[in-house]
């Protein structure tokens, strides 16, 4: 396993436990925006660096993503006092095998035409960076260079065999 | 009271209880990033629209907010399935007697030179709008309007009479 795996390993494991995160958007005028989103299936052990969440076409993210695709996710579980900071990359997504993949009951709440639904879309956010508080001391952990090739499944850079390191918070 | 002042009121107890938001700047390459930070001595009951964060002059926060203004703060409340999005404009102050009094003692944690500092600023964030979602339900209530005028205290936009409505979530 390389650093990569076990960065993004260790980072799947401090999010799995989280229900909705913060994503975050920029929007035309520059304003900045966030709304909870439910993380969908993450597999802790074999994650591969790719978040995935379900929205509408026609949403405000989706149309801020499909303008800017740079992305923020927080996750915030106050009572342990971990915070992370994910950067990446957002893609609207498309594919109905992917959906149904995905899909569980829960989200009729917020999707009542479930998978049938012509406007369902997903959002894929690929992880280039984040950034971690896992107990209530100062320090940070700072993770980067965790992107992967999509199609060989190895980290785009060699710096990203040494992609970890400690930064002081404020 | 105006409708801004009951909104940016309610608003303010929506987060008095949540310690850390995630405060989300733009970096120079495009990058979103996000870090836990507390918010200092909110007064719910006469709550102005800014709110208020240490920093360090150095900082990488700072040094976004140099460059581009625009911020979201992120306050989740998990255990209440409350979720608030702020969106605003950053101001990097370094006015000692405003830190005077906004200092507590909890804050040598991560500035032990406390306010003797030579590298401690303010960071103020004037509140824009914002979106809540205080229960599981599906529904987001949008706060527009909420800019006041630093010189007459009052709303800078007759649609600041009007500035609440409820959208979807997804």
């Amino acid at each position: 396993m390389n650093t990569v795996d076990m960065d993004l390993e260790r980072l799947a494991g401090l999010i799995s436990d989280i229900q909705f995160t913060m994503l975050t958007t920029v929007s035309d005028d520059g304003s900045i925006h966030s709304r909870p989103m439910a993380t969908q299936k993450l597999d802790v052990e074999h994650f591969d660096g790719t978040l995935w969440f379900f929205s509408k076409k026609t949403s405000h993210k989706n149309h801020c993503i499909e303008k800017d695709q740079h992305v923020n996710l927080a996750y915030a579980n106050p009572s342990k006092q971990r915070y992370v900071s994910i950067s990446g990359r957002a893609n609207i997504v498309e594919d109905r095998s992917k959906m149904q993949e995905l899909w569980n009951p829960t989200l009729k709440a917020w999707f009542p035409e479930g998978l049938m639904d012509p406007e369902l879309s997903l959002i894929s956010v690929n992880i280039e960076s984040a950034e971690i508080w896992d107990s209530p001391a100062s320090k940070m952990v700072q993770m980067v260079g965790l992107v992967k090739s999509a199609v060989t499944g190895k980290p785009l850079s060699q710096n990203a065999t040494k992609s970890q390191h400690i930064e002081i918070r404020h």
